[in-house]
């Protein structure tokens, strides 16, 4: 027992002497960060002076300046921008109605990448429970009509519902456009009982037949469904939205240059675009100002980790992760130094668990240090899972991922919607975000810790 | 004390056998509605069937046949219209944006029975944080600027927050217009922060000189106070509405008809119109709804209260009392025998207090009866206070008053917006309140109690 105990505590005092000042640096980071962050301001900066920032709109641009004019004076060591190009999507107005007896207003709102109506269309509802429904209908039962795909979403803490929600948002207008729908609406993919309607991005139709597409809100699905139960519907939908050739966005980076960059760099993502509904203050200003600050933190040390630190703020995630691509593509030949990238893109909440994909054997080694996060609530959670969006292109690349996985059991109550603003963030969430992000990325940049090989990424979709 | 006890058990026979089946009878009345009754369903049928209302329009119009339809239905023994010419104001459409280098768009809506603008009105912002700072302020620095009234509404159970709200909405416009101001902004008077702006009728100018005037959402006019702490803001105001002629509402009246009529009316009121965001489901499809039910509770037993119960479905509350006014008027000469008014008029949430504007002599007799509300959780308030909106024209004429006095935590997160919609009502809340209305008027127009002389209203504003 005595011999063991010794051994123990040799051993321990050989890692402590290895990690030198790493494991306090990390805390010192961490209780900072706790007392009060810059994350919070940063997202009120962005979102009350930018405010919606659509991607390819003039508002992304004044977003992208913004970005690089915060970095560098936030003191990171490099601050750079990368091209993107995007289609550019415009939404002018949107108007829905049921016609005829029960004649009264619907809130709708376009699906990204919908077409447009082409002035007012009008035809009878056709309600289908969800996109299995859909798919098994007759097409004589659709021709010419609107189909109502009523599913409803499902609240959970890690937003479990929105799976098989943003499934039917993006499969459900080619289907129904394929069995010869003139139009396709939706009950929102949200949780919430307000009368915003969720947008969110749809995929076009394989033939290039595409149909016009809009979701309604939560309690407009409801007034639908009720007036359905007691015979046909007609609406009449208006959405004058569409392609507008294509717009230049921007990746913009900040790096805090390791003392030995060649050891590989440390990527935390966030998006800088959001829809153009709200101010994108959940989505994903939140990740933003959380990945800035915990840089900004680790920039204002008077020592840097071996690693390099990229913080990156990706371009038009929201239309199909456009600038997580551009940056995978135009830095393929760094990607083998990229050692492990995160992303904050779930929503303010705090965060509750620490999961990953990296190699096993790196897990016996990480664990120590991961204790750090313990009192911030976060717990080491080994299941499988998958990193963010804007990860998932380096994923694939085989770079190890990293996630601080939130409590978003409200998250999709504000999402893609006119409400996501910045009155729904609590500041003491976001400093515990900062936290997290700024400890992590100092232990896993300053630990040279090898990670890979990450577990095999799932297929490609 | 045996002697004593004797004498009060006689009297407690007495007091029964004079009240004879009238306490069980409420007692049922009461217990029936508990366990279910039709509120809720009417509700639902109110606001899916016909929606939005707004006095004087083509939907109002469908109100006006459906309340008469379903006071039929319910076995009213009598049931008419009354009519009532009403100013037709309309919303066509509004629009509102901060333009210049933190470009982006607000969500607004117009006051009731405010001016358009004509095309976009483009002027500098001034702020200011409450009437009395309009009302000091030169008139120098409004001049030809857009006025925003940043005054927040506060959270009361019994919505003491909006009385000083809508004094703001109904005097801020006339006071901005006089010092010289293009246009007026104001902080919803709502207690959500959601981005719905709540719309309310304001006065209009005294020498007909009106301006625009427009709420904001909640968080837009927090967006707007942070970006003027910036710096100055120039809004774009665009909106389309204003007054197009007159129109006729009615208001629907079913009665129960007394076995002596002669011996007065105990009016129930609600009103049937909305305004034309939401579908009027907390104002007033619940008064509606509840009244509507508990009349017809009444009209289903065998037996007849001795006076008659009208129940008063009032049009065109919200643009200025005119149904009441004009029932007052109109029925002027019956005003005399009108024993007791009440309206349902402030929103869904359950009732905890009964409040009168009764003779001080009443109370002893009534106390007892009330024990009938206690399991209902409603308790005596002898406080003072006012009667419904609807019955300020009956009180001013010395009708005495009842209010069963609801929650109206949430009322003002839904008051006047596009939300206001029936997901935000609980059923087993509504059967609380039909129980309390149906006992409460069964007891009042059987029981034959002298009510007059109410306390003297206060002066007319």
């Amino acid at each position: 027992m005595r011999a063991g105990l010794t051994v123990l505590l040799t051993l321990l005092g050989a890692s402590a002497a290895l990690a030198g000042p790493r494991i306090p640096i990390a805390e010192r980071l961490r209780d900072e960060a706790l007392a009060g962050s810059q994350g919070h301001a940063l997202i009120e900066s962005l979102t009350t002076e930018v405010g919606p920032r659509l991607a390819g709109s003039e508002a992304d641009a004044r977003a992208v300046a913004w970005a690089e004019a915060t970095l560098r004076r936030l003191g990171y060591d490099r601050v750079w921008k990368e091209p993107v190009r995007i289609p550019r999507w415009v939404r002018r107005h949107e108007r829905a109605r049921i016609v005829g007896a029960h004649g009264q207003p619907l809130m709708v709102t376009a699906l990204g990448h919908s077409v447009g109506t082409g002035g007012a269309l009008r035809a009878e509802v056709v309600r289908l429970p969800d996109l299995e429904a859909l798919r098994a209908i007759d097409d004589d039962r659709l021709a010419g009509r609107i189909v109502f795909l009523d599913q409803r979403m499902e609240r959970h803490r890690d937003g479990a519902g929105y799976g098989r929600a943003a499934e039917g948002r993006a499969q459900g207008p080619r289907e129904a456009a394929a069995r010869g729908a003139r139009a396709f609406l939706m009950r929102s993919a949200g949780t919430d009982s307000h009368r915003f309607p969720h947008t969110g991005n749809t995929y076009r139709a394989e033939d290039g037949r595409d149909i016009p597409a809009a979701a309604l809100s939560n309690p407009d699905a409801d007034q639908l469904a009720r007036l359905l139960r007691r015979g046909p519907v007609e609406v009449e939908l208006d959405l004058d939205v569409g392609f507008e050739g294509e717009a230049e966005s921007w990746n913009v980076i900040g790096e805090i240059t390791g003392t030995r960059p060649q050891a590989g760099i440390v990527l935390l993502g966030a998006h800088l675009d959001s829809w153009d509904l709200g101010t994108g203050a959940v989505d994903d200003g939140a990740g933003i100002g959380i990945t800035f600050a915990a840089g900004a933190a680790i920039a204002a040390l008077d020592t840097r980790p071996q690693r390099s630190i990229r913080v990156v703020a990706f371009a038009a995630e929201e239309v199909g992760l456009l600038g997580a691509k551009a940056y995978a593509h135009d830095n393929a030949d760094l990607l083998p130094g990229h050692v492990f990238a995160i992303e904050s893109d779930f929503g303010a909440g705090r965060i509750h668990a620490f999961r990953a994909g990296i190699a096993d054997a790196a897990w016996d080694s990480l664990q120590p240090w991961l204790a750090v996060l313990a009192p911030l609530g976060i717990e080491i959670d080994r299941s499988p899972g998958g990193p963010g969006p804007d990860i998932l292109p380096l994923q694939q690349a085989g770079v190890p991922w990293g996630a601080l996985r939130q409590d978003g059991t409200d998250y999709f109550d504000y999402h893609h919607t006119a409400d996501d603003t910045l009155d729904k963030i609590d500041p003491a969430a976001i400093d515990q975000q900062v936290a997290a992000y700024a400890a992590l990325a100092w232990l896993i940049a300053d630990g040279e810790l090898e990670l890979r090989p990450a577990p095999p990424a799932p297929p490609r979709r």
